[in-house]
């Protein structure tokens, strides 16, 4: 060992460990020394290498003389620099002893602070800061931890001392314990280590130190400490560091002090110091709140010295971290120390802000620029937010399901929010779930608020989609929808009483607060720019109608990724079309089966037969016509409403793709629902109603009997109603090419991409597809005009992942819905699953709500193989996403890693798309994305 | 083309072809050419081979003179052997011109019967068999089909003429006209021809041999042929044969007949040649049943030499083939002609007998015994049949959902069902759908018909189980449970009335038809043995009471491969007792974690904080106090119940392993149905009920609605619960090892395999192992016993399979659960699928039910991988099946093929499962399935 250095001073390794620097020294030990050599003057110290900790373990427990040492001698230097002594009984330095891995294993292992203190030093510290009290405060919480980190002494037998003491003193704050009975509370603890353990405590400063080097290295191996590892990874064999570190002390006296700085505002991104500051203060007590801090420019007056050096100092962390800095600072006696300086947290603008006035300073490259904006941060440019200095009491929490902050009058069904808003009043609809009957109250309210359901439940996607406000799955919101009323606990909140929903945080706020419109800046639109220009995904938006185009457009989408036709089912003009269309489509198609296979028998049949099917076919023929005229008529009303809404899309996406989605949803969601039919029904018959009454409710519950699913999720829905009625398809696809041959005609560019969702069986597709491409083809030729177009297909049920290569020989495209994707993958309903899924999350089942974020191994690695599976069979394969999923950062980096084409999302988070787009590019190239010690 | 060889007279070829008699006959020639050569007189003929066909196409339809030569030569051959010329007009050489490509197209080429008839041959034919009706009728039909295929004249034409014809003459069966009606309209069909086409119909056989030919070349390319080889995958190129054969007739006299033979009786396996036959009769008349036919015997006073004939041919048969055949004879004045022969279809119970005969007289080995039973036809020996020689009509027709039959009067709630069974009287229960709450009135019925839901919906898993004959999703059949009727169409049927139906088939007959007891001979005992010697796969059993289990073990299941704990819930005396362990559990772990939270918030709190938090403490916990103590009270009386279960299976299954499933169904499935509890609610509000009585309502409702889901298949179920609740678990777990160990100190060998339900991330199955490791570990000290154990988990949820590296890590074994992995692979909740499955089968979209047969591309591809993974991360991981699949023959090859451990099934499809395992087995070693030319 005679070559090898063990003990490191803070900035004296200057290099020469290298790479290996955090081996050696561990995490928070090389940040130090970096500190140290970059000149930040951090209160000095040494760092005991992690070699030491495995030489620890190898001599079980018995260090080498060599190498206490060269402790000592380290020890000794620490002195000299600090001018003082450890455990003096004059002005003793005290020491903290913290551990530091190479990997941060935050609160695993042991820290002790303020040693040094003995009997005699504690009141030498009292004499020093003039505070008795301060000093033996200090001196009981060391024999706290020192008894029980080092000895091993039970920490619920000092906290019943201290308990007991407040009990007798009549107090019940420790801050109402004064110098004489914390003095009495040392005498007492170091009683109960003596009773406890049998043994003194040390008095010795060195013999302290020693002891608790020794604890720090034995809790490398503490059992939660191991666990840790192993749920992360580390190996056991790199053992900790000890950081041994003077303490200062900001409560010395008036030319002692102590605050916090950011090097630039971080509410505003401002260039200019900013932060605040307390003198003769110790730093609890500027986050306790006992005494009001100044703004740190009042230091000028005060100690222009200090001051100087600290601005001084904003300069230096900022050229050197290449970043803004939230830092911590103690003034001991005149003498500046930065304790601690991170990143500095700021705000979704300041973020922005910073990034593009640190590249036009020349701090950094734009492509480091992009990467210091967290996209979720682009939020708050985009929607209105609580305005956090207010004081409000939050009612309960739910999942922030679509951001932004909205207040009004809290609403209980769709049709009272658009009369309240009619009125003119802010309405928050509040329901146990939406559901599609709910568009026209959602669209007619500031927010929605809803008790059940996840963050892709109906009203969080829809909400989205409006860039509304919105808490979803609120479980603690016990809506009476009836009464009109929802309790929380006690408090209970009528129709008309005024809430407020973040909608970013999942707060629900009784009463009205305050909000900050959103602010977007030429330098957004700047930054924007220079993401668009890195990123390789393309990014198109999830947008149902013209005005959702319009507002993608104005975002950067460059194209439309998922129109949800069905979402137009719902207007109120179309509404009744639908239902009747619904109503009689499986009674026409049923009748026609039955004349398909009389009169595939009749062609066989001859004689006495042949007449019976005769006349048999006649009466089937007779029993269609009216069902399936009544089908058909509908349909040919819903046609010009589908068209027309095609004509504004591809009117405002004109020049990018647009794509299309057939019918999807289970029909019975555009009918009245169930139960309440048969409630009705039978209130009907216990108030012996006409009868022609109760039969017509009667025959109207058949119907929707008829459709009524266990699992509507898994049923008869996406194409498998086309492939039941596939005159809607054909509808569908004439009013597509209609309205883009129309368009098409006037010279303008329209990419129509018309997508078939939930196939699972290639089968399903090419059913389809044949639909699509006739009436395509005859539409253009009618017309005389070509389109370009593509037929492709939803990728959402796992059977269509596992079989990419039969689909991909057929579908010109793939659209992964994640959506759906996730809960046939995990088998979890996205409207039940708030039953279960938060508390997995809270409790570590599972690392991410898997609706939230895409889940990698599992539903990831079905894209990455249907991905790869999909090209193999057709090489020009276009691959995008278009599942909720398609706007968040991590799962567009994953998008990015897997290659897709594009991603898309709701119109409000494409500015986040892009970005994140264009930090996965810049990953992917290696671009460093900040400097970490 | 001077060596080669163009046509090949029947018999000619002699193995000169060797592996290409295929390629160069067809299939049809070829299987005619072995005949001849192994001595069963055909009626004679030649093939033109394949070559000639190809030869068609390249020459543009002119055949070469020098093939035509050839031709020429080989028709002459057989004039000569048939003693007649083509033609001749008195007494002409009838032929038949008919396609065969190598791989078989039915239906999809044209064939050409009768040929050689004209205006004069017509005459000879009829002076020949003394029948003029008879030769007019085929000349009448040879120009109509001449028409039609060669010279492509409309059908309908034809069709017109016939029916003109039948007016005019007032009648309205065909048989109805005579001969000088048919002879008028031969010469109308002449006269279309002519008017339609412009061209002679031609009076030169030679001519008509010639262009029937050629069209038989022609339509090898017509369009649906070319798109059945699309379908099919057969290559184009390889051109059709045209087989060329002499009709014969078994009306020519007395000494001409016709009849069927079966070389054994086709019903009982007897060994006895068995068949029919008419004196003076075409084939027709037997099938069409205007004259009855009389047993074979008696041709052997008839025509003894014959009937020696015959007997010999029965031998030649069965020596050739190795199987019992069925075949058409002709006898054309005195001499035989064997028309065609193929493997006789038989009843189960002859299959077995069959097989068992043919290999103790040396005929096949024991592992083509094995293979010449349908596993599926075993199912005729364990379960009652309808007796098919009775008539009946038949009302509806549903899924066949689980076999045999059943007849009793119609009840629609299952306590009728209890009620008239008590009274001695046999029931069908009758359900739009059944759910475990009709458990018990399953039991009291004979057998159980639905009109909703597939082969794998709970009536139809839950008779399977019972070996209770189901029809299931009959959805012709409209259920009023309100006024106890059903209808179809016009027909009512009302409680009481009688019913019978077939599970096999699927009939749903009005009143009762006579069945057929079982029978299991001593030989089908034997016959399994045979399977079980050469099987690999495992075979156990699904069963969840001691009864189903000792079935098991008598149908020869090695053990249990899943028991269903759920189902013991439904027992009269216990459904309470879970309804209020239910009720409360959400109450009581709501309130607990409230508890904790409070609780981890107290230790970090201080001051006035902590009193607030103390005092909030003890209000919670004293809120958690009552629901907790009911729930785990609920538990406690559960936990003697299930044990004894237990105890009662381990017995029956003693050396067996037995696997459990810890709770899996959605905890709604035990309580009332909200929307009944809504009506009711309504319905006391209407009338004004006491306001107690309502609130309790109301409370019940709310507690139901709390569990309410919108797709409960995906919702909080199978493990889930047991995280939400680990109570559950721990009860499960005690119950389980309470039961192994109390038997384990007897003596007794207990193999316990705890299985996790639903498991999607390796988290779930940890935190659920843990509880039945922990519970097993202390049961078996406190028993001072050894008991050996696993634990393992279902793979039913897809991402469990793609991540089942992961799994197996953990997990001792996996077992598959295919129902609910095809459910989530394809998207299809097996309890609506019933709306459009049966039509995607019925249209081509999808080939197989997945729910029946594995969807080996898409399920079975997970499953596959999921294998090969598990097996990567442990190499002695057990893997199962316990779904529905798992009894199901194709499955249980695929599953062998994939290399599982063992399937297990209900247990009245064991047999099946076991000789459908010998067959994999004997495939896999490439043992001949049967002699097919």
């Amino acid at each position: 060992m005679s070559e090898q250095k063990y003990v490191f001073f803070f900035g004296e390794e200057k290099g020469t460990l290298g790479e290996r620097i955090k081996d050696v020294l561990g995490g928070k030990g090389a940040g130090l020394s970096q500190m140290m050599s970059a000149g930040f003057s951090v209160p000095p110290g040494f760092t005991i290498s992690t070699d030491v900790c495995l030489l620890f373990y190898r001599s079980k427990g018995k260090l080498p003389e060599e190498y206490l040492r060269e402790e000592q001698r380290q020890l000794e230097k620490l002195e000299k620099v600090m001018g003082k002594k450890l455990g003096d009984e004059n002005d003793p330095l005290l020491v903290s002893v913290r551990s530091g891995a190479k990997f941060s294993m935050p609160g695993m292992m042991d820290t002790i602070l303020n040693l040094g203190l003995n009997d005699a030093s504690v009141a030498g510290l009292a004499a020093r800061t003039g505070n008795e009290r301060l000093a033996y405060d200090a001196f009981r919480r060391f024999i706290q931890m020192f008894g029980s980190v080092v000895l091993g002494v039970g920490k619920a037998l000092f906290e019943e001392e201290l308990l007991e003491l407040k009990e007798r003193k009549g107090v019940s704050q420790d801050t109402e314990l004064d110098a004489k009975d914390l003095k009495e509370l040392c005498t007492r603890f170091k009683e109960q280590i003596r009773r406890e353990k049998g043994v003194e405590f040390p008095q010795d400063a060195r013999e302290q130190l020693a002891a608790a080097r020794d604890a720090v290295f034995r809790s490398w191996n503490n059992p939660r400490a191991v666990f840790y590892r192993k749920q992360h990874g580390i190996p056991d064999s790199l053992g900790t560091a000890v950081n041994v570190q003077a303490m200062v002390f900001g409560n010395m006296g008036a030319t002692s002090g102590t605050g916090v700085g950011f090097t630039r505002n971080p509410s505003t991104g401002e260039r200019k110091f900013y932060g605040e500051f307390l003198m003769n203060a110790q730093g609890e007590d500027v986050v306790a709140g006992i005494r009001t801090p100044r703004p740190v420019d009042e230091l000028a007056g005060e100690m222009p010295e200090v001051y100087r050096e600290l601005s001084d100092i904003v300069q230096k962390l900022e050229q050197y971290y290449k970043d803004m800095q939230d830092f911590e600072f103690t003034i001991q006696e005149g003498r500046l120390y930065i304790l601690q300086t991170r990143t500095g947290k700021r705000t979704g603008s300041a973020a922005v802000k910073i990034a593009i006035d640190m590249q036009k300073e020349g701090l950094i490259s734009k492509d480091e620029a992009l990467l210091r904006v967290p996209p979720e941060a682009l939020d708050q440019l985009l929607h209105r937010q609580i305005d956090r200095r207010q004081k409000f009491e939050v009612l309960a929490r739910g999942l922030a399901a679509s951001p932004g902050a909205a207040s009004g009058a809290a609403v209980f069904t769709a049709d009272a929010a658009v009369e309240w808003s009619r009125e003119g009043k802010s309405v928050i609809l509040v329901r146990n779930e939406t559901n599609p009957d709910d568009i026209h109250g959602m669209h007619a309210s500031e927010g929605i608020l809803t008790s059940t359901g996840g963050m892709t439940s109906h009203a969080a996607v829809v909400a989205r989609g409006m860039g509304k406000s919105c808490v979803a799955g609120c479980s603690a919101v016990k809506v009476n929808e009836k009464e009109r009323s929802f309790t929380v606990g006690k408090t209970t909140v009528k129709e008309g009483d005024l809430i407020t929903i973040d909608g970013s945080s999942g707060d629900v706020i009784l009463g009205e607060v305050p909000t900050v419109e959103p602010k977007v800046s030429g330098e957004f639109a700047e930054f924007m720019g220079w993401a668009d220009e890195v990123r390789r995904l393309k990014v198109r938006a999830n947008a149902d109608v013209p005005a959702d185009a319009a507002q993608a457009r104005a975002f950067g989408a460059e194209g439309i990724g998922l129109c949800r036709t069905e979402h137009m089912f719902f207007a109120e003009e179309r509404l009744p079309v639908v239902q009747r269309m619904i109503m009689y489509a499986a009674e026409a198609k049923a009748a026609e089966r039955e004349v398909q296979a009389l009169a595939s028998q009749l062609e066989k049949a001859s004689g006495k037969e042949k007449e019976r099917l005769e006349k048999q076919l006649s009466e089937a023929a007779e029993r269609m016509r009216e069902p399936m005229a009544i089908y058909k008529g509908a349909l040919e009303e819903l046609l010009p409403f589908q068209r027309s809404d095609f004509v504004g899309l591809f009117k405002e996406m004109e020049g990018f793709p647009v794509t299309i989605r057939t019918l999807d949803p289970p029909l019975h969601e555009f009918l009245p629902r169930r139960e309440e039919l048969m409630v009705e029904l039978a209130l009907l018959e216990e108030r012996k109603a006409p009868s022609d009454e109760i039969e017509s409710k009667k025959a109207l519950l058949r119907r929707v009997n008829d459709l009524h699913e266990f699992n509507p999720m898994l049923g008869h829905r996406g194409c498998r109603l086309g492939i039941a009625f596939p005159e809607i398809t054909e509808m569908q696809a004439r009013a597509i090419f209609e309205a883009a041959c129309q368009l098409a005609v006037e010279g303008k560019r329209v990419i129509p991409e018309v997508m078939i969702p939930l196939v699972g069986h290639v089968n399903e597709f090419v059913r389809q597809k044949e639909i699509v491409v006739r009436v395509a083809e005859e539409t253009m030729a009618r017309h005389k005009v070509k389109v370009d177009y593509l037929v492709g297909t939803m990728i959402e049920v796992p059977r269509a992942a596992i079989t990419s290569d039969e689909i991909a020989r057929e579908a010109q495209f793939f659209s992964f819905g994640t959506n759906d994707l996730t809960q046939m993958t995990f088998g979890f309903s996205r409207d039940d699953a708030g039953k279960f899924l938060p508390d997995y999350v809270e409790s570590g089942v599972l690392e991410i709500d898997p609706f939230v974020t895409i889940d990698k191994k599992g539903v990831g690695g079905l894209t990455r193989w249907s991905v790869e599976k999909g090209r193999q069979a057709r090489k020009d394969l276009k691959v995008g996403i278009c599942g909720e999923h398609g706007g968040e950062p991590v799962t567009v980096n994953f998008c990015h890693e897997i290659g897709l084409d594009y991603v898309s999302c709701s119109p409000f988070r494409v500015p986040i798309a892009r970005l994140s787009a264009a930090q996965a590019q810049l990953r992917e190239a290696g671009v460093r994305e900040s400097l970490t010690v």
